[in-house]
């Protein structure tokens, strides 16, 4: 398969969404030019986006609502659960916690980490928390696949390696710096400055 | 000006990191491709999104690394600085405070605002945490341009309208939920589950 561009995935995150607003909605065809005017982009970048994954869509008719929802689900990895582990329980991670942001039917926090002997042993709702060390046999007994970093910046890297060599392949770090993947780890870094800039692009550009 | 997508705009944030990295390397000159390979996009792409605010760069030379960075800086608002509200005063707003995402040479929190009234009148570092009431006089008073919204999914909507009333045209938004933009202020949600799909995508794809 062709490299797929983190564009792409992000934007096929966004047509899931809409696809799934649509059918809630009892629409059951959408063409490229009516999908591209919700998601704010060119028909001909959807089409291209879907063309790296098959071939959706007829000519003239457009889009079946509910295939390429169901499509794109299934392409995303969202017909199937996944455990996530969250490595350091401050503000943060407490936060993450009770936002439930991650709590929907495919994401489940079942496993928490720290370091500080105060904090482990207790526990937030159902979930103790565990110390580092235990880290590896409890990725495996507990079926994690995905590790949520909010560790201070200055251990971040260091906390990765150590996911790395439990088996952890996809990570999503919030500790604002710079790390390094291990090698076959994916990690993708929230970037709250990225956001900022839009707005303060926003402000500028329209002198508001 | 041409209506600018919010992926330029994310696109454009990048090309202006990767080129403060470049400009601290001393670096002079880099070419769409050699930028485009450390984006991992095309470089028709990098041309396209410049080429909505200007012209840079000499055919066959490049681009002038110190130049494009400073012209970008610009055109983001960032040679200037921002005062910052936040808005709940939970884990998450103590998060975003301690872990001082925002806290750099261009944006500052100058406000604290809670409905908790055991909150309001405590300190958190140089700051007093406020009541929403007084939102709007503190946000003249602290000449505040962005608010970043870390309340409950369902307090987001009223706290929204409030600000807008305050007169803020900027909302970073962390509340998990659908928010609809009063008249003339952009919203930017931080929306987590974007990036936790993008690393089942890559699990999945990759069968890891």
């Amino acid at each position: 398969m062709k490299r797929i561009s983190d564009y792409t995935i992000q934007r096929l995150s966004k047509y899931h969404r809409s696809l799934e607003i649509l059918e809630k909605r009892g629409i059951n065809t959408v063409s490229s030019k009516e999908l591209a005017k919700i998601e704010g982009i060119t028909p001909s970048q959807i089409r291209k986006d879907l063309s790296f994954f098959g071939s959706f869509g007829k000519r003239g008719v457009g889009y079946n609502v509910i295939e390429l929802h169901r499509k794109i689900h299934s392409i995303m990895g969202l017909d199937q659960d996944w455990n996530l582990a969250l490595i350091g329980i401050g503000n943060l991670g407490k936060a993450l916690i009770e936002y439930h942001s991650f709590v929907n039917i495919n994401f489940r926090i079942r496993l928490l980490v720290d370091s500080n002997k105060k904090k482990i042993g207790t526990k937030i709702g159902d979930l103790t928390i565990h110390p580092l060390e235990k880290l590896k046999s409890l990725v495996k007994t507990e079926k994690i696949s995905i590790a949520v970093v909010t560790v201070p910046s200055e251990n971040a890297q260091k906390v990765i390696n150590i996911l790395s060599e439990a088996g952890i392949k996809a990570v999503l770090n919030f500790a604002p710096t710079t790390v390094i993947p291990p090698d076959g780890v994916f990690i993708r870094s929230e970037d709250t400055s990225i956001q900022l800039e839009a707005l303060t692009y926003y402000l500028n550009s329209h002198n508001v």
